[in-house]
């Protein structure tokens, strides 16, 4: 399936990995003081941010969380625990910093901006909020497509430009993060979508919802599928919204400037997932922050090649996820440049050459 | 299986959690602004400590991760990737700042103090390392048993001393760590002997040895069972290590004290297994902080019913994965403290009451 690229914005060429550095990250992770491979994901992280900075003495100085915010249609039939003005008040609860993003940004030094994409509401100024509305919600994708393609694609821009002036501003690590009562129908729509996989499998019980909502959930879905029938060449403008719209364009904006972007949970990965198939190279600056206990999301991720840094059952999205994997990024550009070298320590190296899969980091992405 | 408490020191009764804090932890987490349940083992984790420390309001604000280091005299068949000599090459390491758990110890503000409980070498004086030795590492515990009753009650009044001396110097939570060549087949054999798990499930390739040595890693520890047998009430002695015993005395001193410990890798999940059985208590003190690549650190989790936070495929031991796990525990009690109430922010509720088993935190430890 692709998608019918008219309707994106353009956007900068993805560029390549840099594959001198993530080699030149191996080669000093084998010298370091400690067995071959034994910092297991974190050699393999050093090794992928090596690749996408061009530098391993890179470290995130200035991380920047976006939280892209939307209402949808879809909410109306109440696949939420909780009612759709609650986008709106959560918005409120960002700006007071009274979310659990906020505690986090503040724990560790992450600038919060929060984009109004689509939320169904008049919203006040305020320094942290990029009043970007391109529409008070979308359509019921039950009954009609979410999003028109020139919406779409005014959302895509939103994202992209924001991202853009955090980076020029000095942000060099960019964290997703979304709010938006509904969103995990979207996600799960898009994912089915893009993936193939049955609606049933890639659906979940988003803020807790009931037994019954959840099979009205799946089976709206469902719906929506047949609906738009076929619709592969307008998956994101028929079932997604515009705070999605908004981290495809946070995504390729980042990865079109070579800083990483951690990736938060299902809502951010189903973005990632349109992101990949505009441009697959956008993939290898993505770092998975964690799965959450959204089924969809680890189908995404497997889709997506991503491995995720943490596994801790949230399923609280705003960036949540992608700020907790933070320290943990640090660490392996730390660890990389930090540690001394066996022959800086007059350590002894190991006895027998390193022998088996286990002396080295599994799996690198696939550098072009 | 019981262990003989004579041979133990005396140690002060581990108070039980305090279950008045964890429920109103539960209670506060319930009312914050996110979907109930949803930061998953944030929530679970943040219970605990208001259980372990009788108050919501506990921040780690003065970590203390203890190195404890001993000698194998397993080492000398062949066990390892590495010889014995690097065992105190690394204690020197850490006493430079080189190794990856000073480079953690700097990122995250933890205070680094090693034990030397039984290294093979003179080592120099330092104001980070406390002068401990027990012995000049163990015997070879295929043929004696690795030490004296006498000496592993001298190793852990060690660790509980120097635990304490720590909390009395304002430590409020300890991150346990080791370093020992030959210490993770030590490990194995305790965690075979206290699980009663099969040898071959339990062991694994340690510091990243061949398949030959795994071969003999397995056997060698097969024989030091029979040789030993019975050995239930001196497993410890028998099979064990000064810096594991000194281990046990840290993770005994700091619950005594109701102090939370992050556990580490496998070797300190082994301590924790033999501290558990002198008072099962201590586990509610424990927290997990990873599950490493070694399958006995599983199965000693298991065991121990502890959940690890993080599962980095790491195996390098030294406190790195308790290290890295901090942040995430912190993070657990300032969403707790500091996240607005939907009261406070305006945020509607849930519409519907929670209905299922993914409203509350799953699993919590059995408070006494």
């Amino acid at each position: 399936m692709t998608l019918k690229m008219t309707i994106y914005p353009k956007f900068t060429p993805i560029p390549p990995l840099d594959t001198v550095a993530q080699q030149a990250a191996l080669e000093r992770q084998s010298h370091l003081t400690k067995p071959r491979g034994s910092l297991g994901r974190l050699e393999i992280l050093s090794a992928q941010i090596a690749g996408m900075t061009g530098s391993l003495d890179w470290l995130p100085k200035r991380p920047a969380v976006i939280v892209c915010v939307g209402d949808h249609g879809i909410a109306e039939q109440g696949v939420s625990a909780y009612p759709r003005k609650v986008t709106k008040q959560m918005v409120l609860n960002f700006l007071n910093g009274g979310a659990a993003i906020n505690v986090l940004a503040k724990q560790f030094n992450i600038a919060l901006t929060v984009i109004d994409a689509g939320v169904a509401g008049i919203l006040p100024e305020h320094p942290q909020l990029v009043a970007g509305k391109v529409n008070y919600g979308t359509a019921d994708f039950t009954k009609a497509p979410a999003m028109s393609p020139m919406q779409t694609e005014k959302a895509i821009q939103l994202g992209m430009r924001v991202v853009e002036e955090k980076i020029a501003a000095g942000a060099d690590i960019i964290l997703t993060g979304e709010m938006g009562i509904g969103n995990t129908t979207s996600s799960a729509a898009l994912i089915a979508a893009l993936t193939g996989e049955p609606v049933e499998r890639v659906t979940g019980r988003g803020t807790g919802i009931s037994y019954e909502q959840h099979r009205l959930k799946i089976q709206l879905i469902e719906e929506a599928l047949t609906f738009h029938d076929p619709l592969d060449e307008d998956t994101l403008p028929k079932l997604g919204g515009y705070e999605i719209a908004a981290l495809v364009g946070v995504i390729l904006g980042a990865a079109g400037k070579r800083v990483p972007v951690i990736l938060d949970g299902v809502i951010t990965a189903a973005a990632a997932l349109v992101a990949g198939r505009l441009d697959a190279g956008v993939i290898h600056y993505c770092i998975a922050g964690h799965r959450s206990a959204e089924p969809g999301h680890a189908v995404a991720l497997q889709v997506l090649g991503l491995s995720p840094v943490l596994d801790l059952s949230l399923r609280l999205g705003e960036g949540t996820g992608a700020a907790l994997a933070l320290p943990l990024v640090e660490a392996a550009m730390r660890t990389l440049q930090q540690m001394a070298t066996f022959g800086e320590a007059s350590v002894s190296g190991a006895v027998n050459p390193p022998s088996s899969g286990l002396s080295t980091p599994e799996s690198l992405p696939p550098a072009e």
